[in-house]
């Protein structure tokens, strides 16, 4: 069986993780602690850095292919190892679009992929000669930035100021009035084969996914199928291999933006653990792998809700674990491991509907979950 | 988090092991060698003896609670432990009724649950007086066995004589003409709670558990309920918790017998990690740590099928696997990293059927699977 190394220990590794016990693959992690989320289930857990070459390129010789929980491997590190022959997937070509905002707003644009309207900017000159007077204006950091921080919405001048106060490579981008945020998750392999999962809804807070819906309410067979290709297209045309997350408004008028992208297993995705045939975290071992890629349909007439669990400020989960274990026994909780910080995410619950299940009252009860686990009250955001 | 730890490195270990992962508990395994299917995919493992009193003593220290992969622990050691204050789930007091068939039978005997009529035997002389006359007559080790090894059905004297011949303890037992075989499987926590799944239909060649068909096609409501209530009774009784797995004759006649039990999860239980809310590794979890229990149920209108994977020739099943996976995106294969050797089970194949799909095809396409990753070819046993 073949060996597949992921670089960093998060939980996104600590899933993959248990996807390969199954698979039946070898499954390496490359963690910066023994203390980190992967690293404390996972057989071979070798630290080190992922900002290392020396140590990305000997975690690299143990095993057939290497791929990402993160996309923070400097791109130098991947394009050398792939220079000596090491199977890095998805490869530095496509994981420098997921590094670098600007190449790929250019990218995406170049292709005909709908984007909110972008500029590079320096200056608060740059921003004003974008935005024209409209607020709020979108700053993003061109490079780095996870789950929100590095993207900044600014209301006023003073804002922008602050922002551009950083003196870090900034680009603008018009403010999307939105009605909803979609997903489009798909799985390419390097023989091209690809997979789509349903298109899901994800709600956001405070730029921290909070909730997804699988598949979206609601949402037109058009603009299903429009996103799955959309999704599809960038995948191939940026030659992604494994996951490629598209994460989209909906605007008002039911248009699809781009609004960023991740090449690994998503928050988006997690509800394929119990809701998909083959869960993302398998999907994107057989993607790497160039194996044929699994169903990604739901069992049918069923869909899935997924709440992130945030931390809270009483460190000890435990009690209320059981609270919430015994008012549901349908509601599937999984913990990352981590230790709890207020905002963190430490963890996430689904629950799967059936025919006959509402989907708000599904949606209900998975928020009561996740807001007892975090504050010990059903009702608490 | 509490820490279980569970006693042998065999596939439940590890199936275990990745349903720890979700549930978020620490998990520990001791595995007679770090060769064994748990042992390759665990964090923590112990490598030592369950037949050591100083090794399973050392491990339960490092452990809140400890638990089994199997039943050969000598019931010595499990009853110095529980002197000692250890949590030992299930206890030596219900353990013993699957490690000595005698007892178990003596005792469901005694609550008024249906079995095989049964004796022990020591000679020819005992046989015939049970038998009297009748083929064939099956013959168990009063101790010992694990998937048929320990049970012969005797079709002569000569037959008789050569079991005999063994010198151990033995007892025999009525042939039963079975219409099929079931399996309900309850788990019970220590604080009394119950939960139970839907009963199986299980299909046994030569003693090896082939398929599993859940829930029971066609099976009557009556006598699904009297089945879950007769598991339920006898884990109520005898003291069980964690898993219990009842394994069942369907008479003719449509009555139930009680073929074995088991105190763990069992081979029919594989199906309830794709086909159940909760999966049998994660109630048994749930219930040696005394957490509330997972709703058993499967998400509405969905079957389930599960077909083992025996080991053929060729070692080297990975091009195999390939071709499955190519061929049935919706199968999904669970390895146990185990050597190939012919007959040995080194994996199974689940199938989630929905309302639309037909068991009979379903039940076909699982079979073709094991066949191919066994044989290389669709259609041989």
């Amino acid at each position: 069986m073949p060996v597949v190394g992921m670089v960093g220990g998060g939980q996104l590794a600590r899933m993959t993780a248990a996807a390969a016990v199954g698979l039946g693959v070898t499954f390496l992690v490359l963690s910066e602690s023994d203390k980190e989320s992967a690293a404390l289930v996972t057989h071979d857990v070798t630290v080190g850095s992922h900002r290392s070459l020396s140590d990305v390129s000997a975690f690299a010789a143990e095993c057939d292919v290497i791929t990402f929980d993160h996309e923070h491997v400097p791109g130098p590190i991947l394009a050398k190892l792939e220079s000596e022959g090491v199977l890095v997937r998805p490869g530095s070509g496509a994981l420098r679009y997921t590094q670098d905002k600007l190449a790929m707003r250019e990218r995406l644009t170049a292709l005909g992929v709908p984007c909110p309207r972008f500029a590079p900017v320096a200056s608060l000159a740059d921003v004003a000669a974008f935005a024209g007077g409209t607020w709020p204006v979108v700053l993003k950091a061109v490079s780095g930035g996870y789950d929100g921080r590095g993207v900044w919405v600014c209301e006023s001048t003073g804002e922008l100021e602050e922002v551009l106060a950083h003196g870090i490579p900034l680009m603008a981008e018009e403010f999307v009035p939105f009605q909803r945020e979609l997903a489009a998750l798909v799985a390419r392999s390097p023989s091209g084969q690809g997979a789509a999962y349903p298109v899901v809804q994800t709600v956001q807070v405070d730029g921290i996914c909070r909730e997804v819906i699988a598949p979206a309410p609601g949402l037109s067979q058009d603009t299903a199928v429009e996103a799955e290709a959309m999704a599809l297209k960038i995948a191939a045309e940026l030659g992604v291999t494994g996951l490629l997350a598209v994460e989209l408004f909906e605007t008002s008028h039911g248009g699809l933006l781009v609004n960023e992208l991740a090449m690994r297993p998503h928050n988006s995705g997690h509800w394929t653990i119990e809701g998909a045939r083959t869960s993302q975290f398998e999907q994107h071992l057989r993607a790497v792998l160039d194996l044929p890629l699994g169903s990604c349909a739901p069992p049918e007439g069923t869909f899935t809700v997924m709440a992130n669990l945030l931390g809270g400020t009483d460190p000890d989960v435990f009690d209320r674990y059981i609270h919430v274990m015994a008012a549901d026994p349908a509601v599937k909780v999984h913990f990352y491991g981590k230790e709890v910080r207020v905002g963190r995410k430490i963890g996430h619950v689904t629950i799967v509907g059936g025919p006959e299940d509402d989907v708000a009252e599904v949606r209900d009860r998975a928020r009561r979950a996740a807001s007892y686990l975090r504050w010990g009250t059903e009702d608490r955001d």
